[in-house]
């Protein structure tokens, strides 16, 4: 069942049903300002850091959902002793029945349109390119024949800037709230007096009848959002907020001719003020920062000029990846949707989501790295900043904070250290950057250790110590030692946490004990070559050699130690029993290390990695896709942690953990093995399971971190959608993996793993300045195979970099 | 304005309309299981703590408020295309308007009370004693004249455990509820398979004609518990919960001839299980725990006798204190609510209202020692032991921490410590218990530093250092230093926090600085004497000796240094400029010092105790109480920190922080001023403001943190009722103060301070094992003034300890 459609050519998801499983979201901004918004126009705005600046409140988990975000209401008198007529155009929260209703997700905006009874109301949400607001772009038609008498009322619910404390400190913060009204803007301005140098502000660009500032007054006692006094009545009682819970609400009233149109511009802004310009007196704000902001918006063709713009840098960005084959669903992923969410990863990396409420994790060591692979080719420059401000978390010893909070950029002490994967991300994302760019001086960057300038070395000397670490800790087996967990946060072989409430992430020793991973093992032989290569290029002869031989190392200790016969061992417990074995009755098998060290080549050519390939299938895959582990755990492993807490079939714990599916379609095209990549691909890709929305739950145009699992009762329903690593690594199992499009250190590799079904694609690829329109064809019966540009055969299929701004690519395969 | 009105002898509040400005909530519960209830029967249980071991989910700061609680739906058909009625005997959150609505406010139990044509429903919540169960004692009745076919139906929504991460980590939680039906028995057991040994059980005692365990299928998507659809079509789904919003709902079809009554019960149990006990089989909990507890609740008749022991224990509890006089709203409130309101407060501390969230604080050091002055009497087992235990978190210099978590009686790290009169504060409750008991076995008690049995010395060694830590930790003036406050945990004098989100009270140097405090050397004077009087007892003239050295010097300096000419200074800043003086524009006078120095006695001989209270009078006082500092400040100040935050008038910037109200009284008691005294104890007191409720706003039976004084735009409206020091300082000022009976080392002193309107009253008072039924008069014209014992003359108004059961006292003054 579906609740919409994909608009290809506007690149929008249209929602033709408010009543969604659950709310379908998108995200507006892409610098500083952010917006989560629903498809009833339910979400929240914040400024850089969704927990410490947060600008409108938003109650997670709640009962009715989704009940705050940015609401208009549109209310009509009927004529005495008849109820007035009262209605969202984004139908929550009052949920009038609509004549018609449509939401449209778009690249940085959505676009809300609801009609009752003859009247139009249109909401465009967006935040502008560099501006530090939410505007709303609203018109409201009268398509009847005859003239109407309309009210609107705008409210949005004040976050008091901490979004930890506004939810948890209320004897204190239903003391401090604090607003000031000028004409149309009201200024919420609680704690300004004291330690903050910033207000935000919910302005019209219209003369209104009234506002109110307090919401339980605009409300009423007792009342909601759903049925709010004012609106009941027709009347904003213009509050001034003293405490309690400070909003914004405006009452424009409105006359309709048949046929005319009302268009109105609201904004929610935030500013900051320079520590010597806050004041305008002692009660009284400088609002000189918040006009200059109006002002750029006050007028229709100003805030269509800003929204062109918006749609602008869109197109710019999308077109540097481009793709048209006979599978439009793949096309619309590439091209529009898989794009789109790698940026937002990249901009929240695990922060703000509707399932991540913002409060709890900052940017994530591992997540970061792994979350640019499938953003770099979209603005490179954004990429290297993040991979310096990344590295300057890593300690000296190679290993790094497994997270960061990003305002202040410091490593998080409470999550800790001792993620034993986290130091090979690094070499991961600076080579996706290096490969992308061909920029090797990122490696001469002077980047701090554990954010002390006074250990700032070469990023290179940073790389040498995260492969280093692997190379100095391993365990009994050559294996590397795990610590408190590889890239699988819950398989916590150190921990052995008894108590409810420890963190499994945090309790035990990091350093010292036995186990070992496979995962780790894999990755190191696969961004083990990436360092080698770096090395070589750079000229390090003795050290790419020294590289090579611990690799080569570990591919034997992988072959001989991590190998259970048919697939790929997951680890060594502490106790030196391996895990992921066909000895044990619960989890005999797990993904991780089968994509991992496939991908990396290990077995390749002895037919280890085939017959893991074919374990996979045989043992994980479902028709949702393929499963973290199999049997399920039905106990709890103390010597396993915390993917043992989960219930069978969610989660680590035999849930479909999408994020290492597009390892499993990857490493299948390492074996060449292009219809099981294929079907694996579409398995989970939103796009080609729209049809099953009412199963699936969760948005049809973007990823979500976890399906169900078949040993769930709830097989195939997803959860935590847009922020997750499967959007960096579905993008390189596409345009990589399948589309064969690899970027080398010495130019662009087309090197394609279709499927039967398809015959070739065309794309258009921006690499180092130059466009490539790539063709792709097969062979023909007397066709050469190979790699042309423009009519130039070239060795490798690798298209070499070129001055040219533009070329033409044939590849036959 | 009243929403309802004192029951006196039932001991109960009766809320007539469940529109009341704020919910008005209770305390269920007495031990180790608590219930929050509200007057539309709204709130929560937990097991010990608020935060560690939620039992069903509450979300604060809601819209609407107060959703969740202990729902009942009743539903009735109307036939072929009718709307079937649904309500709630409690009115939310359904509101559907009632023919009668009332709720009962009793101590330990609540009693709603709704009906609608012709169908009475009564649903009685206690917690029986020693039970760790919330029971509903349900009764509905039919009173009209033709049968009815009506539906019940139950609803809690299941917290996941740990409150905090319930309400931020839903990556996690979405995924992880469990439940098991059986019967009519629904067992919640989230994360038992794991690490928890509990899990809690919501039943009833009759067959059910279905139930539901998944909120969202009970309520239906986008539904709510206003509606939930399965209450909407009258057919519960039997949902069984995997994940997402684990609840408890249970269906009962009944029908009511005329006349007829139909009862039931309802429980809500927390169950622990043994390691080795835990399991039935692999996928079912044990239940014999629970199953016991479901039988000692089966029938009415069982009910009703633990029903009636509640109410015998706390008869017997408030039989300790008893007075009779003139002014009935004094009597009341002496005579169940203040008392009840410190029972509350010794059990909770700060930790769990409607306005403390259960999340952010354990047990204050010094809230909990000021709890139990109020307390004490009643069972002072219960205070002795809590004494241990905070004495326990002390540091071998003396200092101790802010907090401690009462699971693990360990201090809470994160608050940390440095306020300087938490050390003074341990003297105090030490003392109060000593002087009801006449226990001086306490001071021996073996008592661990920083919870650290090796260093564990007596009781009376943990006073040594408490009363040295301020003679060691003296200013340039001979006043205290303050640390990072003292009982003003907003006076922030070392903090200089610039920057939003840092906590005021552990930013900053705690050591080092010369800021003093006049507040903790009047503290000095009043409890170093205490100290004092027990060394003597104890034989220790030296030491005694000593200290009154100290105490003598330190009233010295307060005269010296700590009088700004019509009142008491409140501090010195870091820069030893004076805080609360005349030559300042902000803040010149505080009320903390006044009633503190005043209370220790300072200055009563040389008249400037008097001349403080004239100040107060004239500065501080309001109609509805005395704010806390004026005029208020209007600037944040980087040297006073915290208190300068908050907006004129509220908090402790220039509100009526009612804490330190009674200081006020009793130091007018002290100065034998009865008319002043008498008059504050009544603005504050909230059985005097009833009638305006409306402006108060919160619960008329129970003391507020803070009313919002003269310079706020909301001049009488309090906040964050239930949890405060309140409670305790008002019993005593008005039971020690203005009754003037005083436990004493060697006996009850009775020195009434009585206002004229009061000619007298009858007291009954449990004293050492010993009833006393005391009766004060006013000496007539030729009448000797003085206190008998069974008739016999006693010298100093003093009640010698006795070996009989009840003594009658007579006091003429």
């Amino acid at each position: 069942m579906k609740f919409g459609h994909f608009d290809d050519s506007a690149r929008e998801y249209v929602i033709e049903t408010p009543r969604t499983p659950l709310p379908w979201i998108n995200y507006l901004g892409n610098r500083d300002f952010f917006t989560l918004i629903s498809n009833t126009a339910g979400g929240y705005a914040f400024y850089r850091d969704a927990r410490l600046r947060r600008i409108t409140r938003y109650r997670y988990n709640n009962n009715p959902m989704d009940q705050e975000g940015f609401r208009l209401y549109i209310r009509e008198d009927k004529g005495m002793g008849k109820e007035p007529v009262i209605w969202n155009p984004s139908w929550q929260p009052v949920k009038t029945e609509l004549d018609s209703y449509s939401c449209r997700h778009g690249m940085g905006y959505s676009i809300f349109k609801g009609s009752k009874d003859d009247i139009t109301v249109s909401q465009t949400m967006f935040v502008p390119e560099n501006e530090n607001a939410l505007i709303y772009h609203v018109s409201l038609k009268n398509d009847g024949k005859t003239p109407r008498d309309i009210q609107l009322f705008s409210f949005v619910e004040f976050c008091l800037w901490d979004a930890n404390d506004d939810a948890t400190n209320f004897q204190r913060n239903y003391s401090t709230g604090e607003v000031e009204v000028h004409g149309s803007a009201i200024y919420h301005k609680t704690e300004y007096r004291e330690r903050r140098n910033h207000y935000s502000i919910f302005w019209c660009n219209r003369n209104v009848s009234g506002f109110d500032t307090d919401m339980d007054i605009f409300n009423g006692p007792y009342g909601s959002a759903a049925s709010p006094d004012a609106v009941l009545e027709g009347k904003c009682r213009n509050s001034i907020a003293h405490g309690w819970r400070p909003c914004g609400a405006h009452q424009i009233d409105i006359s309709l001719k048949p046929g005319e149109e009302y268009t109105v511009v609201f904004g929610l802004g935030y500013i900051e003020n320079p520590e010597d310009e806050k004041w305008e007196n002692l009660d009284a704000v400088n609002r000189t920062r918040a006009e200059q902001m109006m002002i750029r918006y006050n007028t229709d063709s100003k805030v269509e000029a800003a929204f062109e713009e918006l749609k602008d840098t869109w197109t710019k960005l999308l077109r540097k990846f481009n793709v048209e084959s006979s599978e439009p669903r793949m096309d619309r992923m590439v091209n529009i949707w898989n794009q789109y969410q790698c940026m937002v990863t990249f901009n929240m990396s695990r922060s703000a989501s509707y399932f991540e409420s913002g409060m709890g994790r900052g940017m994530g060591f591992r997540d970061s790295c792994q979350d640019l692979l499938g953003f770099v080719h979209m603005i490179p420059g954004r990429a290297r900043a993040r991979i310096l401000d990344i590295a300057a978390t890593q300690f000296p010893d190679g290993s790094s904070y497994h997270q960061y909070q990003p305002l202040t950029k410091r490593g998080n002490l409470a999550v800790g250290s001792g993620f034993n994967d986290d130091p090979l991300w690094l070499i991961a994302g600076t080579d996706a950057y290096i490969r992308e760019t061909g920029d090797f001086s990122i490696l001469d960057e002077m980047v701090p250790f554990d954010n002390n300038e006074d250990l700032a070395q070469p990023l290179m000397e940073h790389l040498r110590r995260s492969f280093n670490y692997t190379v100095t800790h391993l365990g009994p087996h050559g294996l590397p030692l795990i610590g408190r967990a590889d890239w699988n946060d819950c398989l916590n072989l150190n921990c052995f946490s008894s108590q409810p409430g420890e963190s499994f992430q945090t309790t035990g020793p990091s350093e010292g004990p036995v186990a070992e991973s496979v995962f780790i093992a894999g990755m190191f032989v696969k961004y083990g070559r990436a360092y080698e290569a770096i090395c070589r290029i750079q000229g390090l002869k003795l050290e790419a050699d020294e590289a090579e031989k611990h690799i080569a190392e570990m591919e034997k200790a992988v072959l001989t130690h991590g190998w259970d016969g048919e697939w790929f061992l997951r680890a060594y417990d502490a106790f030196s029993r391996p895990v992921g074995t066909h000895k044990n009755e619960e989890a005999q098998i797990f993904i991780e290390p089968q994509g991992m060290c496939v991908m990396a080549g290990i077995g390749k050519e002895t037919g280890e990695a085939a017959k893991a390939m074919k374990s996979v299938h045989e043992r994980l895959e479902t028709k949702y896709g393929v499963v973290l582990n199999n049997p399920p755990f039905r106990h709890y492993h103390l010597e396993l942690g915390e993917i043992s807490s989960y219930p069978p079939g969610v989660k680590e714990n035999a849930g479909i953990f999408c994020h290492n599916n597009p390892w499993i379609t990857m490493a299948e095209t390492v074996l060449g093995h292009a219809e099981e990549a294929w079907d694996l691909y579409q398995k989970i890709c939103p796009a080609f399971i729209e049809e099953i929305s009412e199963i699936h739950r969760t948005e049809p145009y973007i990823y979500s971190q976890m399906i169900a699992g078949k040993d769930s009762p709830r097989f195939g329903e997803a959860k935590n959608s847009w922020l997750t690593g499967t959007a960096a690594w579905t993008f390189l199992s596409i345009s990589q993996g399948i589309l064969g499009i690899v970027p080398d250190y010495d130019g662009l590799r087309v090197t394609p793993c279709l499927p039967k079904k398809m015959k070739g694609y065309k794309a258009t690829r921006l690499f180092r300045g130059t466009t490539f329109d790539i063709t792709v064809e097969r062979a023909g019966k007397d066709e050469e195979k190979g790699l042309w540009v423009d009519g130039a055969r070239q060795p490798d299929y690798l298209i070499p970099v070129t001055e040219k701004k533009t070329a033409e690519v044939l590849v036959r395969i």
